[in-house]
């Protein structure tokens, strides 16, 4: 998507290949919304520690990093022997799978790419096969994230105020994003709208990410607390919301997503306001049978206690904002039940969330 | 209420006064939770001008700050002419009722001082009165929360998980508070219970405030994002709310209070959690026909776009957390309705808010 540097304004990936240096472009996601950088991670070890540094992040974003690592590490073998050579790819794998354990997306894309190498018997072949199942697996990303665009974008009416939350933008995916797909659809259709950016404490990736790709995107937006998302509702300045999902069950509906969206679900329900959640086919979990049996991770109480961001000198820096002597609680993710969700936005349809089930051959239910 | 300073705790209220140095002590608000500090306001404009900036906050104590300044600023006056006296008090009362414009309870404090010194003659003898009556004043302050606690305290069992909103605490108030108030009574009684801070974004009072209280006080907590109290409502972690209020309307039984509560209402509700507001008579306003018709200040977006806290170098400091580029919307209230609402305990017991109304003689409607 865009972002403006210096005076002008280029297209980027957040994730991409460079095939002169063999290296695998990364948006430092760190850095942003206060500073725009592109690393380059040189090797496949490299690659793995930017996913573990949560230099890139995202269900998608993470994917794509790890099918590019894996073509990475495997063409920078130099020999014909194609035991050595399995052997080599073996261990790219599981360096690139243990950069984040509990992620499913990094697997799924490096499966993917080694069933594609399979089909060649010299190294040089498979090394061949490896880019150009990334480069594949990456653009499938782009265009799912489009799908969910086009299928999205009727629901954004001229003149709407959105509310999101958290981040399911293009910084999130390769490109475009899931909950930001119909906005960004709609914008290229020539309507105008409003965006409400939920601040998204404790991380604040509202605040941070997703308002910094609609104000590089040019879509007018406002930061809001977490807080006041029911006041603005109760006033009817919110027509819409839609967010991502981290794990979405197909059995049930049920949908598991950053912390807080379960409260504006219910805020949205008691006021009549349509609640969307943008998913591509991949976050679907076709074997869990109740969202309880979904695990909340508790994250570091640091991040409830204090926050990041950058001082009046410029410089990145961590404050702690709370009482010295008292602890937190700190569920990562919540869970909103079928009832609470107006639709499911996915690549291939708009569906009532009980209704995936009944759906699952064309949603891409393996079982 | 309990403080501990170095090794010893000792007793504080908000508010106090000297009368060696004719001397308002005010604990430092702005400092906490980081650093606990009393500071001497020794003229009465630097009584007002502490109102002003916010050393003290909340509506019990900047009544009682208003009050004790000014029977400070009278009993500077060295002549018995009491029509200069007159004068000089006059000015005084308008000095301080500058202070904080829009806020009623300084005024309400200081035309009860008034109205006592009218009793006497000599400027000696108003100038004694003022005193005792800016005394009264914080004592009654303190009765009424004392009561506030006495009605609350049979709500919190043995055992139950208490959520409360920003800080309705003793320093909101002389002593005591309002929302802490059944909390401190039922430690008191000896019963043991949980309370969960919510963060109180965007200014973190629940994170600052009302977390330093119950820590100094003894009290198990912990603070969660404001985006988490659905969540625990939903799994069964969450057995009662209380918080405070800045207006209640004694005719709908509508609550104005810190931007979130509306929120934590909406999720009460759905849960079948008990939801309590628990106020002091003079929040009550008699006269508003409809919660639409209060006006909801909005507070300056730097609030919503950083935060304030203590860096690791021990210096306090703002950070700028969101997009640079990026703006906020920032009402600092909002508005719940009856129907969301348990109960409001006053000091004259606790009432449905639907109520209050037929007991406005015993809650002091004075139309």
């Amino acid at each position: 998507m865009n972002v403006t540097v210096g005076q002008r304004q280029r297209q980027y990936r957040t994730v991409s290949y460079d095939a002169c240096r063999n290296a695998v472009l990364l948006i430092e996601q760190r850095l942003l919304p206060h500073q725009f950088q592109i690393v380059a991670a040189r090797t496949f070890k490299e690659t793995a520690q930017a996913i573990t540094d949560m230099v890139v992040r995202g269900a998608g974003a993470i994917g794509a990093t790890a099918a590019y690592g894996l073509a990475q590490g495997a063409r920078t073998f130099r020999s014909r022997d194609a035991a050595r050579f399995a052997a080599h790819v073996e261990q790219v794998y599981q360096t690139l799978k243990a950069a984040r354990p509990t992620a499913v997306d990094p697997v799924n894309a490096m499966d993917q790419v080694r069933r594609r190498m399979s089909a060649a018997q010299t190294v040089q072949e498979q090394q061949t096969l490896a880019l150009a199942a990334a480069e594949a697996f990456a653009d499938e990303d782009v265009e799912h994230c489009r799908a969910i665009g086009r299928r999205g974008a009727p629901l954004i009416r001229e003149g709407m105020k959105v509310l999101t939350h958290c981040n399911a933008g293009w910084l999130a995916f390769v490109d475009v994003g899931s909950a930001t797909a119909p906005l960004y659809a709609a914008q290229a259709q020539g309507r105008r709208f409003h965006v409400f950016c939920g601040e998204t404490r404790p991380r604040s990736q509202g605040a941070t990410l997703t308002a910094w790709e609609l104000a590089q995107q040019g879509i007018p937006h406002r930061i809001i607390a977490d807080n006041a998302a029911g006041h603005f509702m109760q006033r009817g300045e919110v027509d819409l919301v839609i967010v991502g999902s981290d794990r979405t069950l197909g059995r049930t509906g049920e949908v598991a997503n950053k912390i807080g969206t379960y409260t504006k679900a219910v805020l949205a329900k008691r006021h009549g306001i349509p609640f969307y959640v943008a998913i591509p086919l991949s976050t679907i979990d076709w074997n869990l049978k109740s969202g309880f049996a979904i695990p909340i991770e508790e994250r570091h109480e640091d991040e409830v206690l204090g926050a990041w961001g950058i001082t009046q000198a410029g410089r990145r820096a961590y404050v702690r904002v709370a009482n010295p002597l008292s602890g937190a609680r700190n569920p990562g993710f919540d869970v909103t039940p079928a009832g609470l969700i107006t639709g499911i936005i996915t690549p291939a349809g708009i569906f009532k969330p009980k209704e995936l089930w009944a759906h699952r051959r064309e949603l891409g239910w393996a079982g």
